[in-house]
């Protein structure tokens, strides 16, 4: 959210600008350490996949590199050798332009899907980006990998790590196809903490399954998602090798915590939201089955439409975790809607409750938790409400 | 739709009546056999289920019965003690009407979920309809069973079993949660072909498996969804005992053809939609793989708003099944929208086959096939686009 404070990293420099392959708005970043650093990278797990996941993939397998070069307005997707020809143009040219090798930087494209990237306009707009990189930069290179985004994603937390003070920031951008899993999600986050490869990839891992795969806007996965850590180690913390070294917990943390505030955010702004809505399901027989039914009602259209409409409609939710198969003890199941208890023990709570449920439905930001009294599983996800304008963008969209 | 021909079942008699639950149109009906009738049934697969579903569950238990009836406006779910009371009630009152025995009697309820059904006017209702009962009334009680159906929905065959020309007929409601594996859809199907219980069950479940399964409007799965097939033998066949009794193919047949009429009229009827679509996905690596792309297809919110524009939007189509993670060979795939070929060895087939397929996508039944190269495995459904409709629909539907 915008009231919050640009992001800077020791070390890291970024930047945004307009090279043409949108319209207007920048449609070019870069993110780079001035000094080799660790990275770690998630990625879409579908088996339709962009030249850039693949060049990205093989890059971050060493665990160390420099930085990321993106654009948005073109995936980059099912071109063939062509695409994957591009995509390591795109990491060549950053790389002369910043005096590194071209294996040491990912690639991320995200926009629409079978069109070929207008290079010429994107080999200037890297020489721009490279110009214009600076520690200052994240916002810009915030604004410059929006699709659909109305505003421009980015947080920072400050923690003690092992006696010095380390930043972790990220920057990323969501909106369409988003859902569990990953989705037409970008993310990119940098730390100056010192952090050993392997530590790093265990510690992206669990922040990406507690924030960004628990984010659903349509239920749909990506062709491109990608989530990128690196740490340069200029804070001069004893590097981190593990779980058990000291300020290992609280570094995990932060990065959770940057990795929330964003998915949040992604959902959020997700296409035509009007509502954040966090859900919570409780009482289910295993955590696997929580975040099946906490899925569910996430992904639920007629869910989705209710909340847009502000109707506390308990039906649906519980006919949408019905319908998953998902156990639950009709008598001890229950309901609340941003706080307001609206089904109990197998039945309505009433009028009154369903009208101060409504009133409170009102906020933008809602919360669905859902008990289904069959065991100790729970799991939460965040989504969005689905409204006119999620038809409106998606059926106008000109690929 | 309604062009086809009012059914009529020798033996059978149907009935419409406005009762009240509903503030205007019918909205109780009735379809009874003269004389006892084997009966199969397939339900809901969901976790919660209304009282009318458990009701008529035992009731068709025993293979033989007479058989429904129905009210739309209030689907008697989440009613807990009152809700099975109320079930009961509506079979017994009908049944003494009638002058047959309650359990040969089943229940369907449609609407309104946590609301109790308003009884006075329902034991009015059931006195009308019984009084209103007459061979020419299926119309009507189609009619009586609609929601947000914008039509209602009647199918019917006639087909020579064992020397007898027997007649397969039914009426469906659907609408809103619809999806595989049932949906808040039901279906009423009668005939007076003479079919031994067992024999009918096997024939409704394969039927309803290429039928009513395979339809999706919004991915959801409601607590009511109830087929039922009687069959009082009136024909004077040889009763059906199993696949191998002549005429048995032929009449299965029928029940499917009937079936998938219906089931084609609740996708054309979604809320909100303005186009009947069937997909067809065939070279997946197994059948069951093939039902889950054409699945995810159907419900992918991202093709589906894609289709109500008009948009031969394949990028779309391909990310929806891979990240359902279903294999495809890239290069082998293809997707045509229409008839036209949109995608081929792996890239667009240009911008002249986009133009040709949008031309074609303006009409009112679209067709989406995809080969994904990796098999044999072959599966269609069918499902409609995603409008502004559909979201106005369930933001003002009140609870």
């Amino acid at each position: 959210m915008s009231e919050r404070p640009d992001p800077q990293v020791r070390g890291f420099r970024a930047a945004g600008v307009h090279c043409g392959i949108k319209d207007d708005g920048p449609d070019l970043a870069l993110l780079v350490s001035d000094v080799p650093a660790s990275v770690a990278g998630v990625f879409t797990r579908s088996t339709v996949v962009g030249a850039p996941v693949e060049w990205s993939r093989r890059c971050v397998r060493s665990g160390r590199g420099r930085g990321v070069v993106v654009n948005s307005g073109c995936a980059n997707v099912a071109m063939g050798r062509r695409g994957q020809r591009d995509a390591r143009e795109m990491a060549e040219r950053a790389a002369s332009a910043l005096g590194v090798r071209a294996s040491e930087l990912c690639v991320a494209s995200t926009g629409v899907i079978g069109e070929p990237l207008p290079m010429p306009r994107v080999r200037r707009g890297i020489s721009a980006a490279a110009a214009a990189l600076r520690p200052e930069g994240w916002r810009a290179a915030a604004e410059a990998i929006r699709t659909t985004d109305t505003y421009p994603k980015w947080a920072s937390r400050r923690v003690r790590v092992g006696g010095r003070l380390v930043t972790v920031a990220g920057i990323a951008k969501g909106s369409g196809m988003i859902e569990p899993n990953m989705a037409t999600m970008l993310a990119f986050l940098a730390t100056d903490a010192a952090v050993r490869p392997a530590a790093l990839r265990r510690v992206l891992g669990s922040a990406v399954a507690e924030s960004f795969n628990r984010v659903s806007v349509d239920g749909e996965g990506s062709t491109s998602d990608s989530v990128l850590l690196y740490a340069n180690g200029l804070a001069g913390n004893a590097p981190l090798a593990g779980p058990q070294t000291s300020g290992a917990a609280r570094f995990a943390e932060a990065v959770t915590e940057v990795s929330q505030d964003l998915a949040r955010d992604l959902a959020r702004d997700g296409e035509g939201a009007t509502k954040l809505v966090t859900v919570e399901v409780t009482g289910a027989r295993s955590a696997a089955e929580a975040e099946r039914a906490a899925r569910r009602i996430a992904n639920s259209m007629l869910v989705k439409t209710a909340l847009f409409g502000g109707d506390p409609n308990w039906g649906r939710i519980l006919q949408t975790v019905g319908a998953g198969r998902i156990a639950l003890q009709l008598p001890r199941t229950r309901v609340r809607l941003c706080g307001v208890e609206v089904f109990r023990r197998g039945a309505s709570a009433g009028p009154a409750a369903r009208r101060r449920a409504a009133a409170r439905m009102r906020s933008d930001e809602l919360e669905v938790a859902v008990h289904l009294g069959a065991g100790r599983g729970r799991a939460r996800m965040w989504t969005c409400d689905l409204s006119y304008d999620y038809v409106r963008i998606n059926a106008e969209y000109t690929t």
